[in-house]
């Protein structure tokens, strides 16, 4: 028996979307009031969803207490009253949209989760705006 | 790398649920007090999710600012404030069930977007029920 | 030792704003879209709140189980799945502003609850608009 | 046309994880404080999801009202203010872990729907647990 | 200047409604299901609201992470994963209705609080039924 | 008759909680990770609240659709997508916790408004952190 459990986790951080490689103009076409270069900020809400066998002993897919604590020391300490730009160094060099952010989170989970586990990351930048990432 | 980004309008509208080619009896038998001949309304809630590959320069898989132009222009300037049995075309001659609204958003967005992005519609009637909508 | 207990509840129904003492250009400029001819509709939600001493024997400053029974009964049985224009007798000269529901609401409930206890009714008209009454 | 209508419900109940094949170190080590002897409790929220044609004649992939009122006479009545461990028989050997309650849930139902139509569980054990389950 | 600051935080407990006093066919009559001699539980929801002074030099009217710990250590950690009747001492003698847990936490913290804040505790037993209490 | 009417809304912004009258090292011990030099940001959601009489002839104490747009116009434009410590003139000598952001909301929106109603501000910082300012 297969099932999917999830956690609910949050940060709340700066950014700016940006691409270095346009000019000024071009930024503020593409990005709006995201590219203000003095920087916005979100409260993230974060779910992390696993997928996979119930053991048997547990009735457990895996132990929310274990991934709550996981998300807290991989990503929330991380990311947490953070400018992303300018202080997580997996931003440096990419724009963080809700969808790369996503992809980072997944990235930073995915190894310290049994490979057994198919691993989902959804992340709302506001409560009107998400993004879904499973890795592919 | 594919992701999904969902972006949530809402809009409220009256509706009453019925089947023209039934008896009054059937109706009221089928529908209850959905069949209201006077209608009732809902703040229909409405979630337009899109799935596909993030663009390398935007990070995104689209602009939720366009997607939220999008939903106002097509779906909320048409349906908010609305008698759907009666001010809606779509509902002529189709019964207003949530099932059927979502169908008729996700026919009203598709052609605006993108082929390459999958396309999927959530709608809450209410707080406790939901329909999802997908184009199959 | 006083207390407030508060119990959700909620009706969906249609209406229309509207001053039959006006013509219909300042209807449409007072009322704008919710002024609309053949109605539209919202899922309200009811917060009923009484105060008042906490009693020694039960714990209780009422019971929300005879409390809920009653909204069900006076409040939602009368407006649930209704046009309120035209099927509910308190509006049929009075607009069914949320305001004026608010009133409606408070007048019906405070005959029926013990009058040592404060009562003040909250109802959201959407998650972004709600009003509060207490009978002031 | 093929859509999914979920339905959402809530019930409070008392439980505690053990496993009985443990020793009182292990199960404490395992499920910390969940493994209280005295028990704990939550509100459990709870949506079920069907997925199917959706009906020429009446708009429906199954009727919401319907589907309530069967959560409600299949499970509510069976879990609500009950003490899962001690008064639900079907825990009596199972571990009553978000993950079994879904499963059991599912089980519960499955045979009371249209086999054409998919079944889906997703039941919240608090408002940042939560777990899903499809019947694999 | 002065404002109100709250701070939102949350428990999950078992716990039976029961007057000692009463023969078990009265219990049952006022107490219906909460009555249940295995337990049931809830997640409770607590919001804890301090009015004072907006100090000049911090901009608070108290830290909210300051007031989010004191509500751990003298709250959560009391109160978390217990079952009210049997393991919180205030309760050995004082039924866990809402209205007395709200008491119980409001006493609880008023000394750690400066005095010149007034101190108010509402607490969510369920989404649907809720308490206030400010100490009169 | 008197009733309170209230109207959500949102902005999105960076901020940074800084007394320069003290050292870098008193400014971390009393503001923690919310001194981040880089600033941090969050969701904020605001509820402005009105309370006066029910009009007669509108059955209002305010229309909702002029509030909001008072919002949109002289909060959101001003703070939506904003640093506020370097873009808004408020906070060039004032710290940005919530609890001055919401007098200086209070004040922006107070003569803008009939002074026949009374005018009550509330932001969450956070869904956990909130902050209430009536002008006193």
């Amino acid at each position: 028996m297969q099932a999917t459990i999830s956690r609910k986790a949050h940060f709340n951080a700066a950014h700016r979307l940006h691409n270095p490689e346009w000019d000024a103009e071009t930024n503020e076409k593409v990005f709006g009031v995201c590219n203000n270069e003095f920087y916005h900020g979100h409260n993230y809400e974060l779910i992390v969803s696993l997928t996979g066998k119930i053991d048997h002993q547990t009735g457990y897919v895996a132990d929310t207490k274990w991934l709550a604590d996981l998300i807290k020391e991989k990503i929330e300490n991380r990311l947490d009253h953070k400018n992303l730009n300018l202080q997580v160094p997996e931003f440096k060099a990419l724009n963080p949209t809700a969808e790369n952010i996503a992809v980072v989170i997944w990235n930073l989970l995915r190894d310290e989760i049994d490979h057994q586990l198919t691993l989902k990351v959804t992340l709302y930048e506001t409560p009107r705006n998400f993004v879904e990432y499973s890795g592919n």
